[in-house]
């Protein structure tokens, strides 16, 4: 994707400890296909305060925010925004004239999509995880009314940290559990890790589940979709998450929404 | 001119508190000829600590210093270049991981064309002007050991502290002066300004010199610059002054000369 770079050219960028090169392509491609005179760039950092400070003295548009900066970025804003305030967690930054305002697209995707499926509010879940997207859902399905879940995590000390937080139980195993909602957010099944072709529940666990979500983007059917399929349940997918959080940041820095084909292109573009 | 966004891509930019089209248009015009993983942005601060911070912290390569930054950013840089430390004045940073590096791309630019001509040292000149500019001109004089020579500013506060700071005499006007190197540092002649028709020097100083530089820029050929033509006069313009002072700066950023050929074509290109 090529473009023209003017002096009013709005500047948005990423922080990243390890910059992939979606972000950069996804949005470039977007601003290019919409014409829009913007450009976007992943950046790295070793200080995020200076970083920071340079976002807001260079008048950067917006800045999406990757690991591991996305807990310690929120007393460098100025505003916090309820998706980042649920999770404590902050993953996009909106540039206002100087003030900055934080965003956590990944809980407002998760909430888009809990809505969207309009999951009945009695089903018992079962989430596995218990990492920062983990703490995303578990609290989009907290304020969403879910009242009955447990968080399956093997570590005691972060699964009953999470649990606490959401108002969930915390189990170390599905053992005995029967859930009618399973919710992956482990690894397990993502290409090129060391257990893409395992299933993070087991096959009979999904045969008395009614619905399967599984956080994991990439590949865009995992094993654990793919079963689940076959099985004739419900599915949700990450690349389904992925989109959806994608599309907010993006409607969050230039205030247009792109259709879903566009963005379909601009997603295919990106992975290329 | 079109280019590709990577999270590679190296990134220069600029700040001025009114940034022009013109360096961004140049430099990523060049970086396009010479297929440079690099992009160059003109930005804007009300905050030049936090927008240094931000050069420093996000990596950019390279950044501009124009009006009305180009002293007061000298305690926020590591290290001055002579040609920075010699006008206490700074136009370019450069960034080798952290450490920034300050120059004064006129100052070299001015210093090389005083060589490139060749001129006699014994030269008795007049400058006209007290800014900025005139200070980069009349110390690459005095560093180049040209010992004969006015500061011409009817400012005589200005006048007598650049004066001063050259080892030069200050003068109100040039009545009764005769100069052999006539050098206007004033907007005189410059296209779109009140005196764009008017010669800073008087037809019969221009005669009675050997040299004139006009330290104008636009237009190409100011109107003092064609009437010393005309009268066959040696002269060096604002043009040359410019068009050295950009390729000094590209030259620091990348490590790479562009031809003469393609430099005038990028010229052309961000003039347009």
């Amino acid at each position: 994707m090529t473009q023209v770079i003017n002096k009013e050219t709005k500047v948005c960028m990423s922080l990243a400890a390890r910059p992939s090169n979606f972000g950069t392509r996804f949005h470039n491609f977007l601003y290019q296909a919409l014409d829009l005179d913007y450009l976007y760039k992943a950046f790295s950092t070793t200080d995020l305060p200076g970083a920071i400070g340079g976002v807001r003295a260079l008048g950067i548009r917006g800045c999406a925010i990757s690991m591991p900066f996305k807990e310690e970025v929120i007393e460098l804003v100025d505003e916090l925004d309820p998706s980042a305030k649920a999770i404590n967690s902050v993953n996009t930054i909106v540039n206002e004239k100087g003030y900055l305002k934080a965003y956590n697209t990944d809980y407002i995707a998760i909430a888009t999509l809990l809505s969207q499926y309009q999951l009945n509010k009695d089903l018992v879940f079962a989430l596995k995880g218990s990492g920062g997207m983990a703490k995303a859902v578990a609290c989009a399905l907290k304020d969403a009314g879910f009242p009955h879940g447990y968080i399956v995590a093997r570590s005691e000390k972060r699964g009953k940290k999470l649990a606490q937080l959401s108002g969930y139980q915390w189990l170390p195993d599905t053992q005995g559990l029967e859930a009618d909602l399973l919710i992956n957010v482990t690894p397990i099944g993502m290409s090129g890790g060391p257990d893409e072709n395992a299933l993070s529940f087991t096959e009979s666990e999904v045969d008395t589940a009614e619905i399967v979500f599984d956080v994991v983007a990439l590949p865009a059917i995992t094993p654990l979709i793919s079963y689940a399929k076959s099985q004739g349940k419900t599915v949700i997918t990450g690349s389904e998450v992925f989109a959806l959080q994608a599309v907010e940041q993006f409607v969050l820095y230039t205030g247009i929404r792109p259709s879903d084909a566009l963005f379909e292109e601009a997603a295919t573009y990106s992975r290329s």
